[in-house]
């Protein structure tokens, strides 16, 4: 791994590129682009492709041979957000401080841009493979990483979670239901990142399955940080309104467990998935300090 | 090619396996399974997966090992059905004689259901490629069916068709306006069909761009024939409310050129979709059938 690049640096990379993978759109269909590079560019951690080029960066791959498939993480994770705050789902009018995609051009149009960004996002991984024809070693690896890419914003990914969330809305949710929420809303996508990237960079078994106890217990930290930050949190540090879970009277940890419960869940998980890497310490920087950062937010 | 296989043994090949590439779905998001297999299980005539196996076949392929992709490909067209009768696009109540997706689950389900499937068969094809690593030559046929389907599906093809159509409604319309739906919004997905299965018979550049011309402009025979029957057919026939693209002022042929001049491209189209396989007369019989059943609908 080049221990010097930093979760920013890996970030500017993804903004660099983060367009270069959308087909060329005919002028006919202009609003489609339009819509599509709307809440693309509008910001975001980019948390998922960065995870995706830094496991690659990890395991020994070349990020820049990586970008495809981490621009087609964050278009299927821009897909579901446009998805998640259309007025049928949790019908939000703000997102990172923006007007959503449906207020600005319609609730045709964004589910529209959301079913194009699903698209692109495997137009893009298909269209990469045809590169590595007559590296056979090369191809698999990129089959291994649109594989699970697929799998993590799939029925049993991000497209369960989103339905479990929906049924749990306004309902007594068990202990189980609410893990199981969280592990296929937020987990599932932040696995396949890392998953996808160490594929890509050729990782063995071991380390494969070490990633992927981090992203998954970093998913959790993720979500019940989110969820903490949905009482605690000002407008201004959610980009969203602030309480709105509880007016949804969603399925969170806080309306579960208490508040202080939560913190300290956070706090475990944090541990667990730094622990996962205890082994590589050495160059695992920016997992750790990713982790790190993600507890502090939540505090 | 199988020349004893007809449409009807194709189509019902598919009915058969239809189920068999979504992935298994938790108990806890059943409700994503139960209206995934609601839309995929209601019907339709199965045009572009009996497409991809027959154009398989009629290359040298084995049918069988199609199956993931001819699934596939219906289980896009599916999704964006679904979401194309979402109140927000062309709010319909019936689909194929039945109550629309969202009509039984509501909304937001309807759109997951989407999503779900378009994720499906993504993950369907990826997980195919698997079984073929000691295969080179049959990964590359795999890949380039799988890039076929992505290209037909996104922003070039069936989600810019809808983005035109919508844009195109109210509105005078050109007929290179008209022109540029119909292809983007029907003939696509049908190319797309053709092609990943061509591909995966191994097609050779000529049988590739010829079976190209045969499903272009099927596909745009095929969307005259539907705006022809929303004029002059039945609710009974349609599957759904006749008239409506008058109502919603589509643009459609009938509204641009009359019927007359709509039923003169419809026998047109037809003849130069199966100009475009003379060559293979002998054992192209299922494509020219196909072709031929379709004009007499819309006579």
């Amino acid at each position: 791994m080049m221990k010097d690049y930093t979760f920013d640096d890996y970030k500017n990379l993804i903004e660099e590129h983060l367009m270069d993978f959308i087909p060329d759109i005919d002028h006919k269909s202009i609003t489609l682009y339009e819509s599509m590079k709307y809440s693309l560019a509008s910001g975001g951690k980019r948390i998922r492709p960065v995870l995706l080029l830094a496991a690659c960066d990890f395991c020994g791959g070349k990020r820049e041979e990586a970008l495809p498939y981490a621009c087609a993480i964050e278009y299927i994770h821009t897909y579901s957000l446009i998805h998640d705050d259309l007025p049928c789902m949790d019908n939000d009018d703000l997102r990172r401080g923006m007007p959503t995609n449906h207020k600005v051009y319609g609730e045709a149009v964004a589910t529209l841009a959301g079913d194009g960004l699903q698209a692109a996002a495997y137009e893009a991984m298909s269209r990469d493979m045809f590169f590595y024809f007559d590296d056979i070693d090369a191809l698999k690896r990129r089959i291994r990483a649109a594989y699970e890419i697929s799998r993590g914003s799939g029925c049993r990914g991000i497209v369960a979670g989103q339905i479990a969330d929906i049924a749990a809305e306004d309902k007594s949710c068990s202990k189980e239901m609410l893990d199981y929420i969280h592990l296929t809303k937020t987990s599932a996508l932040i696995i396949a990142a890392v998953r996808a990237g160490a594929q890509l960079g050729n990782a063995d078994e071991e380390t494969l399955e070490n990633l992927t106890v981090y992203a998954e217990n970093l998913g959790l930290a993720f979500q019940i940080c989110d969820d903490i930050l949905d009482v605690e949190g000002s407008e201004e540090e959610m980009g969203k309104k602030a309480g709105m879970d509880s007016i949804n009277k969603k399925a969170t940890y806080p309306a579960l467990y208490g508040l202080e419960q939560s913190k300290t869940r956070l706090d475990n998980l944090t541990q667990t998935s730094i622990n996962a890497l205890k082994k590589y310490y050495d160059n695992a920087e920016v997992f750790v300090k990713l982790a790190k950062d993600l507890a502090v937010r939540g505090k």
